[in-house]
């Protein structure tokens, strides 16, 4: 008989706000992914063409943690159409002792979403301009709104401008947030314009072609893509990363063959064995950061199954220091 | 919001025996393998050395089943010293549609303890004599006794003999399988004598060394190896494979790298890109089974998940029917 704890959407978003300590979580994982022995296995992909639908299952073991979260994400594209979100899923926590289930978190996704965004605020943390205050954000959808929300944590930021294909749901994206975080965020037509003069760039889309165009960066900007999670998934131009002073991975092995770099590669411009930093090692003081004000870094996050164990220890945490979920034995 | 259903391993204890249903709904997974665009990536597994720990995290997708499950396997072997079975885990049932989740199984490796032994009477049905009455068992643990009993339920066994390395072990399973299949099953303290005249032979322990010797087998026996899913577990010697007039895989492309057959090709007695049958295609007669009643056939069995989404499809049938399971909402 084992005793778990199963917790609600509802229940997560109350105890796991998009906050500082979500953010330093995720940065404890990354710094854990450099500095400890961290098995983090390749994902799981299943494909469902028929069904315009695919499921990635993540996870990653940290020495030190009492449990290591497994993470299954479907993603099925045509749920809009009848009214559903594309992507759901939830995390299995479990424990590093015995391996019994500790909690099961409903969190259709939403654990995720805060991972993900406070993966973006750590790589602009350490990497962006510490002044930085204008931020151009590719993109409209939650993972954009989160993306600038986490941003506002841990810069100055003052002003912000969207961009999206649907120049009607950047707008209303612009409207909300501007109202939710308290300076001024405007929806821009022209990429080149919104990029004109921002210190971070963030790019969220499920594009497969690039959004974000080499000519238009300018001295000591940071880019972030984190939309290219997949093989076909594609951003921002290979030239992007060639370009910059310090191209920066979430996990090198992942982004060779799922990010924006797998992209570079294929086009020739980078060599399959090219080493380069990853965050963690950064995070850690391994490898160094941005060299000077001038410098164009980019961030390269495609999502690991660290980030997803971090958050899920962190959910088990205060779920028992909040009594919230529903005890359950089996 | 998702409405689900949460079954504890007593509710799927009493709603999926070991059954001819069950062993029905494992066959016709095989033949679908065979058949139809299944979609079964690779095994995905979680070392944790420091923790004696190991996860598998298995799935597929079967063109034209409502749902598709994702099976979560923990195996943490120093569990028995607190008192602990060794391997526990879950199963999660997904829409097909809608990537929605549908069902979490809570069976603590229940589900996969059916499904593996229906996948032994699977094989033993279309592989072993039709007259095979006697049965020889390598292990007395939970998956040896319910080999045997699987097997009970597809051919007519009189007799059986279990072998264990741990010879009390061997005598309480036999007096306890005796009691509950009504047929005579013996401990044997010597593995050659275990196999002598023996019609179905089944290997089902955690061995790293072979425990079933090429020399003992006899003309028309069939052998099923159950033990090795992992790359490092090993049952039968080598030569078994290279001897018997037949050798069937589960999955080929497992058992090259994690079965029985992964060894033939280690000691250079098998290449590797050497073709053998599936299971699923002589079940679909796309490939010839025994030629005769004189052939040795071995079926080297890894573990599938397309088993574990043809049981979690029946579990919650079941369910449903039983009005079985907590329903819920996230």
């Amino acid at each position: 008989m084992t005793t778990m704890k199963i917790l609600t959407e509802a229940e997560l978003r109350r105890i796991v706000p998009l906050d500082l300590e979500a953010i330093a979580c995720v940065e404890d994982a990354f710094h854990a992914l450099a500095t400890k022995a961290v098995v983090m296995p390749p994902i799981l992909r299943l494909d469902m063409p028929e069904q315009n639908g695919e499921v990635d299952v993540k996870t990653a073991y940290v020495p030190g943690l009492d449990g290591f979260a497994i993470k299954i994400s479907p993603g099925f594209f045509d749920n809009p159409k009848i009214g559903l979100p594309s992507t759901n899923g939830l995390m299995v926590l479990f424990s590093t002792k015995t391996g019994l289930v500790q909690a099961v978190l409903l969190d259709n996704g939403y654990l995720t979403d805060v991972r993900t965004a406070a993966a973006g605020a750590v790589a602009a943390r350490h990497l962006s301009r510490p002044d930085a205050s204008v931020a151009a954000i590719f993109g409209a959808g939650m993972q954009a709104k989160l993306q600038l929300e986490a941003l506002s944590l841990v810069r100055p930021i003052r002003e912000a401008r969207i961009w999206a294909r649907d120049a009607a749901k950047a707008e209303t994206a612009a409207l909300e947030l501007t109202a939710k975080l308290g300076f001024p965020v405007h929806a821009v037509a022209d990429g080149r314009a919104a990029v004109d003069g921002a210190d971070i760039v963030v790019t969220t889309t499920p594009s497969e072609r690039p959004v974000l165009k080499a000519e238009w960066l300018q001295p000591g900007q940071h880019v972030t893509a984190m939309g290219s999670d997949a093989e076909h998934k594609n951003e921002i131009e290979p030239a992007v990363i060639t370009g910059a002073g310090l191209y920066v991975a979430d996990s090198l092995r992942q982004t060779r063959r799922l990010g924006e770099l797998h992209h570079a590669i294929e086009a020739g411009l980078v060599t399959e064995g090219a080493l380069f930093p990853e965050l963690g090692e950064i995070i850690a003081g391994r490898k160094p950061g941005r060299s000077g004000p001038d410098e164009i870094t980019v961030a390269d996050l495609t999502g690991t199954g660290i980030q997803d164990t971090a958050i899920a220890t962190l959910a088990a945490a205060r779920a028992a220091g909040a009594s919230a979920g529903t005890v359950f034995e089996s």
